[in-house]
This record gives C-alpha cells, sequence and structure tokens, in this order.
C-alpha cells in the first residue's frame, strides 16, 4: 500500500499545496482550521468540526484542510495536487457513516475532499429508468427527483435527509428496501470515477447489459473511498408502486418469523417489499422513551414483525392479498396476532416505530453495537445459542435485536443490564462481547459489517477474520489501484 | 501482462507437464491428441476435436492437453502444476460461448482445463432461498434441481441444456429473464475461486448483505476465465410462481414497443418477465425455414413483442392482468393487434417461434452478428438511423433484429442482399458493416457486447471502443490478480 503514511510529514510546505488547492477550486472552497489559513480570503476558523468529527462521535481527527471542489474536473485537479504535494485525502459525503470511515486521521496532514457540491442531477431518462446524479446528491433530493417523474428510487435509509449518494455507493448503502430491490450496489448501472492519476473513468452507462470487460464499477461501489473518488452515478429507477400496504404482526420466536417470511415470499413474490423483525425489548426501550409512538398489538412479550406490501395493481387489491397471507399465518400458527395500517397515517407510525429503535437505545445509554448478516436459515438458531452464550457471560445484559430479517441483517446490539453504569459496561465488556457475537456469526457463515462497511471500525477485525486468500487479494488490487496510497489510508485493508 | 505468451515453448519438457497432470487428477482425466500421450493408459486419439474448435466453428485451436480434474482442489493443483510449468490455461465449461473466449489458440502449449467433471450441488436452503453448486453443472439441472423444491434459479437461456453455471458466471451470461432477475451477476451471491497461485478463495456466502470489503465476487463474475478460475458458486432461488402467461402482440415501430414497455412495467410491475421484440423479417424466416411452428397475427408487417408475465397470485388474476393491459395499449394505439396463449402449449409455441430465430438465420446463411445493448430510450432512434445507413452502404442488404427490448439488448444480424452469395458478403463487408453498426452503438451510448462477452472476436475492437482509463484499470487488474497471464492469455485485455 505504497511508502507513505499519513504520519510522514509532507516532502514539500503545506503553503505549497494550499495554495495549490486554492488554484484548483477557488479560496473560499478550501476550508483549513484557524492558523492555518490558505491565504488571505480564506475563512479562517472556519469550524472543520464537520468534517473531522464523525456522525456517533467516536472519532475525532484534524485535517490539513477541506477542500470542496464544484465540478469532476476540479476534483481530478485536487487529486493531481495531492498526489504531487504526497499529501493524502479522504473523501466525504454527508458525512454520516457509523464506523469512521470518512474521519481524518489526527496525523493534520491529510486533506478532507468533500463531494457535497458535485450536487446536480445531470439526467432522468424515463422510458430508460436511469436517472444520472452527481456524488454529492442528498439521498432524499434524488428520491424527490424520481418521485417528480411518478418513478421510485427504492434506496431509503435512516439519515436519507443528509447522506449522499456518492457515500451509499462508496459503502453499498443497505436499509429496508433491498428484500425487493437489493443494496446500492444493485442500483447503479454506471460510474463516474476520478483515480488516483486524477485521471476520470468515464463509467456512466443507462445500460442493463453491458459485458465489455472487467467489472469496475462494483469494484469502486463498497471501497469506502480507498480505491477511487465516485464523482456521479447512473442510477436504476422503478414504476412507483400504486399502492403501499403496511401491517405488524407478532409471534413467539424468530424461527416463527423465518417460516412466515417463506409464506410471505410465495404469496406475495416481488410485492413484498420491507419485512423487519423487532424483539420485545426494542419496542419496550421505544415505549419507554419515545411514549408519545403507538404502540398497537401491546404489550409485546414475543417478537414483533413489520410487513411492507408495494403493489402495482391498486389498494384494494393489495388490501386482499395482504389480508389472505395474515389469515393463512395465523391459521398455520405462526403469527399470533396481526393489524393492517388502515391509512396513510398509520403506515408511517408503523415504520417510524421501527425507525426510532436507534433513538430509543440511545436515549437508554451507551452499547454495544452489531450489524451482522446471517443466511436467514440460520438465524433462530444464532439468536437462541448467541442471547445464551451472553447471558451466561454477563448475566441480565439486554439485547436490542432488531433488522432486515428479509435480508439476513440484524442490528444485534448489547445493552448493560438495568440499572448498572452503561459507560463502564462498554469499556469493560465490549471487546468479550464482540468476540462472543462474531465467533457465532462466523460459526453460522455471516458476516461481522452487513451494511455499515468496515472503514475504521472494523478493520482489524476483518484482518483477522477475513479468509486470507481475500484479504491478500485485496491488498493487491489496493496497490493495483493507489500504488501510492493516496485515498484513505489505513481505512478497510 | 507477464513475459511469458503462448507462443514461447515451456521451459522443461512437455513430458514432465503431462506426468505432473497425471498425478494431480489421474491419468484417465489427462487427455492428449494422438501422438502426445501423456504415458501409458492415457487414452490416445480421444478426439480433442469437442475442447478444440469453438461452438460456432469459428476458432480451430491446438492444445497439449486437457485436464478434467475432479474437484477444487484437483483444479488448485492443476494450477499449480501449469504455473510451474509455463503452461497457460485456457478454462472451459460447456463450451457454448459465441465469442471463442473458452477455445485455446493453435500454439499447441496450452492446457484446456475443463471444469464439467466439478457437477455436485452441494447444498439447497429452502428457507434462505439459495443453492450451492460446482462450476461444472448443467444450467438445466440447477434449474430442475431447484424446481424440485418448488423453487426457481431465473437463469434461462438457449444453451441452457449444455452450457455450465460456471461458464454462465464467468461471461456474466443474460437470457431471457434479465428484466425481471438481472444478469448471471445478480443471481450469485457468493464464488468460490482458484487463484493465479493456486489458491483457494473460500468466497461463497448465502448472504444478501455482507460489506467486508472489496466485491472480489463480481470481479471474478464476466471475466471470462482470465482473472481465476471459479469452481462454485452460491446462487439465489426464488419462490415458482404460481402462474405464467405469455402474449404476442404487433405493432408498427420500435417506438410503439418502447412506449408498450412502458406501460407494461408501470402495470404488471416485478411480474413482467419478458418483454422480447422481433422485426418482420424475423419471423419471415422462421416460416419460411421452419414452416412447422406456429406463426399468430400472420402475416406481420411491423414488429412483434413477446410478453411474459409470472404472476405469484394465481391464473385467474394473471390472465386479468394481463388482458386488461392489453386492452389498455390497443386503446392507446400502441399495438395493432394481440394473442394471448391460452394453455401451456400454445405459450411454449410463442417461445419457440422466438428462440428459432437463431436457427433459422443460420438457415438463410451466414451472417454478421452483432449482440448490442443501448439505453431503451434510445432504441428507436437507433435502429431507425442504423438501418437507413447500412440500406445506404449497401442496398438490399437484411436485417435480422430481434432480443431483449426490455434489457435494451438487441441481437442486430445483418443477412446478404436475397440471393447474394452469404459467405462473399460475409467476407468482403463484415469489417466495415462492423464499423457501421459499432460507431452507431456508440454514438447512441451503448456497448457493443451486451451478454456474449469479449473472448476472442471482440478483443481488438474492444481496444479501439473502450474508454482508455478503463482498459488502463482492467490492464492493471489482470497484471495483479495474474502477474505471470497464466489464465487464458489474449482474451478481454
Amino acid at each position: 500500500m505504497g511508502n507513505r503514511t499519513a504520519t510522514q510529514p509532507p516532502p514539500t510546505g503545506g503553503g505549497d499545496l494550499l495554495n495549490a488547492l486554492v488554484q484548483a477550486v477557488g479560496e473560499s472552497h478550501v476550508l483549513t482550521g484557524s492558523g492555518s489559513g490558505s491565504g488571505s480570503g480564506t475563512p479562517s476558523g472556519t469550524g472543520l468540526e464537520a468534517y473531522e468529527r464523525d456522525w456517533r462521535k467516536r472519532y475525532h481527527g484534524r485535517a490539513r484542510a477541506v477542500v470542496r471542489p464544484g465540478n469532476t474536473q476540479e476534483v481530478a485537479q485536487v487529486v493531481q495536487v495531492c498526489a504531487l504535494h504526497r499529501a493524502t485525502i479522504v473523501p466525504q459525503g454527508g458525512h454520516t457513516g457509523l464506523v469512521g470511515g470518512g474521519t481524518p486521521d489526527d496525523s493534520g496532514t491529510q486533506v478532507v475532499l468533500s463531494l457535497q457540491r458535485l450536487n446536480r442531477i445531470r439526467e432522468l431518462d424515463a422510458d430508460n429508468l436511469t436517472m444520472t446524479v452527481e456524488a454529492g446528491c442528498i439521498l432524499q433530493a434524488v428520491q424527490e427527483a424520481a418521485a417528480a417523474h411518478q418513478l421510485l428510487f427504492p434506496l431509503s435509509l435512516a439519515a436519507e435527509g443528509s447522506c449522499t449518494i456518492g457515500g451509499n455507493l462508496a459503502t453499498n448503502a443497505g436499509g429496508t428496501q433491498v428484500l425487493r430491490y437489493g443494496n446500492a450496489r444493485e442500483l447503479c448501472l454506471g460510474v463516474e470515477v476520478v483515480t488516483a492519476e486524477g485521471q476520470v473513468l468515464q463509467g456512466l452507462s443507462g445500460l442493463r447489459k453491458d459485458n465489455t470487460g472487467y467489472d469496475l464499477r462494483d469494484l469502486y461501489i463498497g471501497s469506502e473511498g480507498t480505491l477511487g473518488i465516485i464523482t456521479a452515478a447512473t442510477l436504476k429507477l422503478f414504476p412507483m408502486p400504486a399502492a403501499t400496504l403496511t401491517a405488524l404482526a407478532t409471534c413467539t420466536s424468530p424461527h416463527q418469523a423465518v417460516a412466515l417470511l417463506a409464506l410471505a415470499r410465495a404469496r406475495l413474490g416481488a410485492t413484498l417489499t420491507g419485512f423487519e423483525l423487532m424483539n420485545a425489548f426494542s419496542r419496550e426501550l421505544v415505549a419507554r422513551h419515545l411514549p408519545q409512538i403507538p404502540q398497537p398489538l401491546w404489550p409485546v412479550s414475543g417478537w414483533s414483525v413489520l410487513l411492507e406490501q408495494s403493489d402495482d395493481e391498486g389498494p384494494a387489491q393489495a388490501q386482499q392479498r395482504l389480508e389472505t397471507l395474515l389469515g393463512a399465518a395465523l391459521e398455520a400458527g405462526l403469527i399470533e396476532d396481526a393489524a393492517v395500517a388502515s391509512n396513510l397515517a398509520q403506515a408511517r407510525e408503523l415504520w417510524h416505530l421501527r425507525e426510532a429503535i436507534p433513538l430509543a437505545q440511545a436515549e437508554e445509554g451507551l452499547n454495544i453495537k452489531h450489524d451482522i448478516s446471517l443466511p436467514v436459515s440460520r438465524i433462530p438458531s444464532f439468536i437462541e445459542s448467541t442471547d445464551a452464550a451472553l447471558q451466561a457471560f454477563h448475566p441480565g445484559c439486554r439485547l436490542v435485536n432488531f433488522g432486515h430479517l428479509g435480508d439476513g441483517n440484524l442490528h444485534y446490539n448489547v445493552q448493560a443490564p438495568e440499572g448498572a453504569q452503561a459507560a463502564a459496561f462498554l469499556h469493560d465488556q465490549e471487546s468479550a462481547i464482540n468476540r462472543i457475537v462474531y465467533d457465532a456469526v462466523q460459526a453460522h457463515g455471516g458476516s461481522i459489517s452487513a451494511e455499515h462497511g468496515i472503514g475504521r471500525l472494523k478493520r482489524d477485525e476483518l484482518a483477522q477474520r477475513k479468509d486470507a486468500v481475500a484479504l491478500g487479494l485485496m491488498k493487491r488490487l489496493k496497490a493495483a489501484l493507489d500504488p501510492d496510497g493516496l485515498f484513505n489510508p489505513n481505512r478497510v485493508v
């Protein structure tokens, strides 16, 4: 990965670097902390805080400068300037990542390259069901631009009001619609990328089929800014469903929930667009900290499933199909009870209940988070055995277990016992609990990072747990595409 | 790409290589042509013809040997042996490819590595909707194994009775179900691969979400055996649709066909599983050479669309939806007439009509084939302008234009004028006609290889037409993963 690290001083004076960056993007778009201004006119003391600290406030770095290029050509120039001055680059979108992948280290030598000014929607082709957008577009803006044409861009996640599509692609974001539409990777047909040499890969494409050589697109997607900088992408759109229905159902075990999923898939096919699982404690946390959120089928002792069905026929047909499914599930003993939202407001409340869990959990106190995935068929045995192992290790610890069951993705989080000091619990137990959980994940054929990526947080864990041949290949790819280690060093690999 | 080419003699005697291969896989699985047996007991004059000549009989090479390992470990050993003896390897599945990618060159030094004996279905996980199969499984056997569990493996193409899943993945095969289910790439969750060092990448995975590092899987998929040898894969399965309906409709222009596609997508959503286009001449060729195939809506003067709808509800609902769609299309003036198959036999006849076009075309004589893709929105203008350009260049030439309109994929083939010598036409005009077609494809933002790959046939064309930055990156990836140029040299890049 090259012989330059972020801790080596740049070979030329920092002033030269800053001047060259100002030449590339204009001085109002080169931000430096107070005392390190790039020249006259550069805002001093502009507060780089938002760029230097991650969303979870777990990492706080120090940047040499933050640059905000306005178009692809300027991104390429910034890369060339940084390569020349041997300053490493941390690409940044909406900076909402959860693994510290977009935050600079504390050397004070790195350049944060913010894509936020690349926020144009370049083209929407309704007949081709595609849309070409720049990396800095906010996800919600992309959704809204599609909706204005009665089309759907289905990527949807909690941070959609502030995350950018470039970041979504760089981290291969998941979210709540993966069951039907796939991850960010499956929603992208082509990418425009600035390489480590400051060249522009013209990979935008509105094609569903293109077998002209190696799949460069998917190599950049999910590489977390370590192989190249995605500056624009062509995205897949879908017809807007004619009706969307949401239901809540309760069952006694994850085993039942998996059986319900199989039934729902067979009955609803591709119209099944959401299948979320919540354990009882997840819902109790919401009831405790966010009592204003309605709680249907309450009190709850077992497991809850949130189902969403998106139909192309119409509300009446959709309702009939969903009710037939739930009736069959009741009859087969797969669920205890069910409630179908009878209007849009009720549907939103059900989703709100599911989406409020992370917030309620934060209110309850610090906890140990795991974003894991497993084969769906192995989730019941994973939950049963890992819950037991954790109780044996630390009696009374509380599991906030919820997630996208349809994708095999659980947010399997561990909270301190009732009344215990959360900070002390985190400090003392995180490493041992991670080991118990990740060992179990591996034993069940799962992944230690389902949708949040590796970044800084899980880099060491990955080095220990990933197949050695895979790790070796990844390092070779990094060396091949970024031989001098210019892009986001010490992240991922 | 390494300093060894297939035309250099191996540094050690060929006998050593053959002995080592026999040690790796057993003598009955090392085939050599007559006069070059690997030792006693090796079948002599076994006829390597099937391994040395491609399906279209366009290329005929000469192999040093054909080896048929029986499991992944033996594949790894063969790779190690070949690396040691500096013999390059041509991986081969069902050998049904159309671009010469699986056929050895004529040096007589290459080893053909046939995966056909790796034909076990390792696991089927119904709750997880996945299936792990070895590379040499015939596609149809994979489909049938899924169907035995009432599940669907949707990859479907003309060669399914003889092509292998390993070859399908190595070439990122397309076929008739891409509109709904995607290409081979989208149907694969993980791969097991033997690397150029003879190591085994344990990349099998039944996970829908896994963000632990770079996407190695998609790099091997579509690399046509030039980066590694896929030995097994975990595939996505789907519930078997409750009903499948097929219809034929006629319209006057590609423009109308594109408008019909948009309407069908909006009305049928994900239940629209097939949307094929045929020009009048395609159907006339079938009528001329395969008169036993029924021709509904005949005679035909314009364009025909084959629609397929796969529904999870039931035959009655499906029929109603399809008829409502066709009624709306008639009313909107998008189609002239339509016929819905009223039973399975009729549906098969409609598909047979579509699938017989290549055969009818071959009966008519040699022709110039183009497997291209375009943004769907640009297909009408592409067809109009390119048809006109070809008529201007060579008056009377006949266009056999058919394909997967839903994916933007056309098989845009050019046949000699009625009565002209096909061989002479091919010889004299192929290069100029390719230039006209491929220039038009590029001008319309399309691809010169939609689903068949590059192989040998389009390698020079790719070198001229692909984005230079992309080509440079592809060469770096080849050098990084196969530094000595062991795998399928002079193919793709």
